[in-house]
């Protein structure tokens, strides 16, 4: 196999081999449905239950408030349309450089007429414009749900998530936050953060690909956005992704317990890399708060624009070099990114986002720095 | 292990060993995000439109007309919500005995207000009463969205589908068929079959949990149920389940590949279990078509009810056969089954679905024989 460098792991991450290990008496030996009444399938459901109360445990959370779906996305969109149907938030506050799982989302339901959609200003490094947002809140005369995403997952910025959890209170608002990019990679007190709806996913921590959470708040009650049996307590039709879902248990188990030292090595990483590009590479510049409260796996830098830096990515990638230039989700559209464009506007830069995982060493970004010496 | 007859294959099947070894390079070596541009990407990008390429073929359908998706249940929300969303139909016509991912969805619609809903009569065998369905389509004022499943996954009943496709073809219906029970045990000719829905689960015919397809007629076009990325052909967002996708089509070419002699085997298991059943218990009776149009693994047998046959899949459980009073879905909920009332209304028996895979053999049912006249 070709020697490759991946510096992608905001898209997806390698699935840990000790995950799969978990995974596999599931995917051999105990196929049982979870929902069967006999022992057989007890045994599954029990698997199910326990992963549950393990991803609850980890996040501080009670195991009843934590609901498994299919990935991140399928998770914001039942927590955003249960809010606007549900809950009755008729107002949704959220901004231009959300995942374009609530993007679309909120998008698509304020063209339906079913809530009014207003986006809070950003600041210059890309953060919430706080005052802003509270000025929205006191003058909405709708309930409304605030939908902020944890962590960018192009720029890496992150969001006080207690702060606006407060101001979400103070006026009454559900308040969603999309943590995709945050599950896994930082610990969660979730019984002492003011949030009704957080979601992960576990491909973003060496999990497995196709399964998800979904936080609901135990305060809070809603209908199901997939309708049909009663798994998950009513709250998510369809038979359960069993191995999915154990895995998901493991990854975050592995995650917590590995997060000092790992998050110690990726951000030295992240530092190392950024130090190594303003030496080597002339007018780089960095997006975001890069400095100040951003992921510590995420770096994006801007090159300037020249006919070598053009096909940056694409030099990179003939180089066996992962990166990319916005969210994997939207790259196969051949548009720029909207968080760069919503926060910078038109620029003539080229972005790549490069995002690290443990797996990542500082010889690998040596063997970047000297390749992108000679592309740009 | 213990030693388990697992007659329960209409709830979940085993994942056949060929399958998980298709999955295995991409649970390990092949990782990337299939939306990612670079070649890391690319590569599984490649294995998902390969698997959809086959799983058109198998079906006889264009590739762009089949969706990867969490399962069936996803499936189906996402046709019938489409067909009264975006399509227009103000008129669902249904049936009671359908999946609940069905029922509930229809219910969900209905109650919102978002379309009528009719029932179609059922014949005393539970097959649909076609003149019934042809009154309510000619008597519609609204554009009718038909939902009727191929098979019923409690009693085996099949739907004539090209007699219902016709039907709805004449009326300008939309046609949606939960196939979940026959993608996998049937051949399939998508080309040439008036419909413009089907769905599909992995787990039904030895693939994995948590994947499944939803086929759109390429006539058709609807938004996406699941807002957010471009994956799926902007129909489906959120980062593909690479592996069960793989998984699933592997799944269906060997289902299709030995589809002759599997079904011919499995169907000779059910046709002794019948004859064995009948022979030994007094009073035993079947349910649905079972001479008829009927599925060849799936055998719904009642039993008069007494003292102890109220106890018979407690009994059974504990000899470590694993069958089930109606669907896995509903088995959770302590209600009889809803298909059964719906054609038998109350009945003084005890239901047992007994569903086989070609894993079973002539001497396990011998065996469930013997404990059934023991425990009867």
């Amino acid at each position: 196999m070709i020697n490759r460098i991946y510096l992608d792991n905001a898209a997806t991450t390698s699935l840990d081999p000790e995950v799969l290990n978990e995974m596999m008496p599931y995917l051999t030996t105990y196929f049982g449905n979870p929902s069967s009444i006999y022992s057989y399938g007890r045994e599954t459901r029990l698997a199910i239950e326990n992963a549950r109360k393990t991803v609850a445990k980890l996040l501080n959370a009670h195991p009843a408030e934590i609901f498994f779906t299919s990935g991140g996305t399928e998770s914001s969109n039942t927590a955003i349309t249960a809010a606007v149907r549900d809950l009755g938030c008729k107002h949704i506050i959220s901004s231009k450089i959300e995942h374009h799982a609530t993007l679309h989302t909120v998008e698509y339901l304020s063209k339906q007429g079913e809530a009014l959609l207003s986006y809070v200003n950003l600041l210059p490094n890309g953060q919430i414009d706080m005052a802003h947002l509270e000025q929205l809140l006191a003058g909405s005369t709708e309930k409304c749900l605030v939908t902020l995403m944890h962590a960018n997952n192009e720029i890496g910025n992150m969001l006080d998530i207690h702060a606006v959890g407060n101001l979400c209170k103070k006026y009454d608002a559900v308040f969603h936050s999309d943590t995709v990019q945050t599950v896994g990679h930082f610990p969660f007190d979730l019984r002492n953060t003011p949030v009704h709806f957080i979601t992960g996913a576990g491909h973003k921590f060496h999990g497995p690909k196709g399964v998800g959470i979904l936080y609901i708040n135990e305060q809070i009650k809603i209908k199901p956005f997939i309708n049909g049996g009663s798994q998950e307590r009513n709250m998510r039709a369809g038979t359960e992704n069993l191995y999915g879902i154990i895995g998901f248990a493991k990854a975050l188990e592995l995650a917590t317990q590995h997060y000092e030292s790992d998050s110690n090595y990726i951000g030295d990483l992240k530092f190392y890399m950024k130090e190594q590009l303003e030496k080597n590479i002339p007018g780089v510049t960095f997006n975001g708060d890069v400095l100040g409260k951003s992921l510590y796996a995420v770096l994006s830098a801007s090159f300037p624009m020249t006919d070598k830096s053009e096909m940056l990515l694409f030099n990179l990638d003939i180089n066996n070099i992962c990166a990319s230039g916005g969210s994997a989700c939207t790259s196969g559209a051949d548009i720029g990114s909207h968080v760069i464009h919503a926060i910078y506007g038109n620029t003539n830069t080229v972005t790549v986002r490069f995002s690290f995982s443990k797996h990542n060493t500082k010889a690998e970004i040596d063997t970047v720095i000297e390749k992108l010496k000679s592309i740009v």
